[in-house]
């Protein structure tokens, strides 16, 4: 069993860098002969994956580099593990939004403490199409209307609403998070791993987008940070707190609505 | 914010009339480049949209024309709310059954009342097959034994059950719902448009049944309207005050078996 | 209205003999033009259908004959029942593990006793890829993410969790659970043959997995059957109780992760 923890405070914010130090891993993953399941913690407290630092840097105002599945890097690293031959475990605690979001949707399974998670999907309340392929991979866990609702509302989903909608598969109390996972990671890892893998890709087959879908939200990803709407909105956002410690961050639902109030 | 409230007393009936003031506003939403959502409403007690009118007159008898997505009319206007470019939202308060039921499931988004909203198809009490794609749209909200279960039951689904289900997105109190719907609608009244269109097709492309299978169900009805087991429940129902405000209509769910006493 | 009950104690596991018994009532359920509904239940305490009986006999060890539809026979009944033109209704009481609940998983509806219902897919535990298709039915009502979780942990799921999964319809409390399922199967009953088959057909066309996907499942299962690590497992499970009134047939995810210790 691996367990890879997440500890770049205080935020935990996705840029190229995780990217890059995600794939190293998810390789030795892909290649390891007796690894069977992963675990994906955060260390730093009330964040899991904060988001993607869009404010951080050119990256924002560059489409990547193409990977050899005609993804994006970020896409291709959520596509082998949501397609590796391994099981992968998100263990929320804190808030995983928008490319945080996006990465535990990649994962095969994902418990969330009752307490202390928050999932969404803010890119529409800055005027963004979210790239990472949530539009495809939710509606497979939470049917269309509750995918759409996420997507298109931008809200705060504690743990609990999380789990009425599918969105995670179970909400634990936090005190018993840790065990919880520890049991079923530990279950996992006792059985073989041939098996695992052929059950995996077998669910796959009814329940997983195609690459060309995935590539198309990436694609619609840098066209809508491109437009002025996403411009405006990501600058305004900025002026807020975004990427920043702060009530932001720590309840950005509520603050998306107010982002656009210059718009016509 | 469009906000459209149906008031067709003393039961919402849905009839070509009904079809056909919906064209209007469905094709000024396709063409407003501002707007970017609407909220489906009713100002009669008890009733969002009780069901189609199937008792009331020729229509019943005589299959639709049909319109260029070579879908009939009613399957037209549904596909162009659960397809075009603004966000559909049911706010539903009292019963949507059958063709009301159809509706809500074409909206993007569905909030019930928990005191006092009801949702079924009870097509098949009629002997009848639904002939706007439920058979469709409950698989990708449901999951398919539930969807099974409201086709081939016919049973009536308070709002606690039908949030279980999927069928709605939430059950929220009576006295929550409208400040509910407000909030939500207006989060996306505050968002890019362009953003938000492109994030529903992309949702879309995974869970949207496509139009040939809609236009089988609507085939199918006409077919089963036909039918003398369709016809001969028909008459039984409207005996028993199918389309007169009455307990039929409150409680039509527990009514629909005894429907079919004569059959072989 | 039908009714078949499985009684074969003192587990109701399911053999060759089982299959062939079940093949004639399908058969004839397919034939008859008047039977509505199939109502499935078990006269054994605790087990509606433990398992198949891996541990039996030959059976175990050659693949079985092929049928018409290319499928075995245990996937050949099973898709009879989901796609037959029938309504079939599971009634569980005790446990429905492995082919057992496969088996409930091809009907169309499953009603659970809350106090005395277990569901699970063990055959992780024993080294083996299940074989009847659960990996291909469960996203359809339960979603990627809790259909995974059901087919890699092998864990025990009692009738309220099933139901939060979607993995049952519903859970109901056992003493209404008799009169729950007859209401629903006799309103089923009340209504018109051709528009309920229909129905279920309509449905189907977005809710069923393909055949040759059906198929890949049960060459997976003999493959997995035929490896080392299935044969070291299966043989651990028999000295533990598999197969055999006790402890490990009553809790026998707790059991699981035990039986691969001797695994490099």
């Amino acid at each position: 069993m691996w367990r890879i923890t997440f500890d770049h405070p205080p935020l935990n914010l996705i840029d190229a860098g995780t990217i890059g130090e995600l794939t190293g891993p998810v390789g030795a993953l892909e290649q390891d002969p007796k690894v069977r399941v992963v675990v994906f913690d955060s260390a730093v407290p009330d964040f899991f994956l904060a988001h993607y630092d869009i404010g951080g840097a050119a990256p924002t105002r560059n489409a990547p580099p193409v990977t050899p599945t005609g993804m994006s890097p970020w896409l291709d690293v959520l596509a082998r593990i949501a397609e590796g031959p391994f099981v992968s475990i998100a263990k929320i605690r804190g808030r995983a939004r928008g490319a945080g979001s996006e990465f535990v949707l990649a994962c095969d399974m994902r418990f969330a403490s009752r307490e202390n998670a928050v999932l969404s999907q803010p890119e529409i309340g800055l005027g963004l199409v979210a790239g990472g392929a949530p539009t495809h991979r939710l509606p497979f866990l939470t049917g269309r209307s509750r995918a759409l609702e996420i997507m298109l509302t931008g809200q705060d989903y504690d743990a609990d609403l999380a789990e009425r909608y599918g969105y995670v598969d179970r909400a634990v109390p936090d005190s018993g998070l840790d065990d919880f996972v520890a049991d079923v990671a530990g279950r996992i890892a006792s059985f073989d791993k041939t098996a695992l893998v052929e059950v995996k890709n077998l669910v796959g087959e009814v329940s997983l987008p195609a690459h060309e879908q995935q590539a198309r939200t990436g694609r619609a990803f840098w066209a809508s940070a491109g437009r002025p709407a996403g411009r405006r909105r990501l600058a305004a956002a900025q002026e807020r707190g975004l990427g920043i410690p702060g009530d932001f961050e720590m309840h950005m639902g509520r603050h998306l609505p107010g982002l656009g109030a210059h718009d016509t």
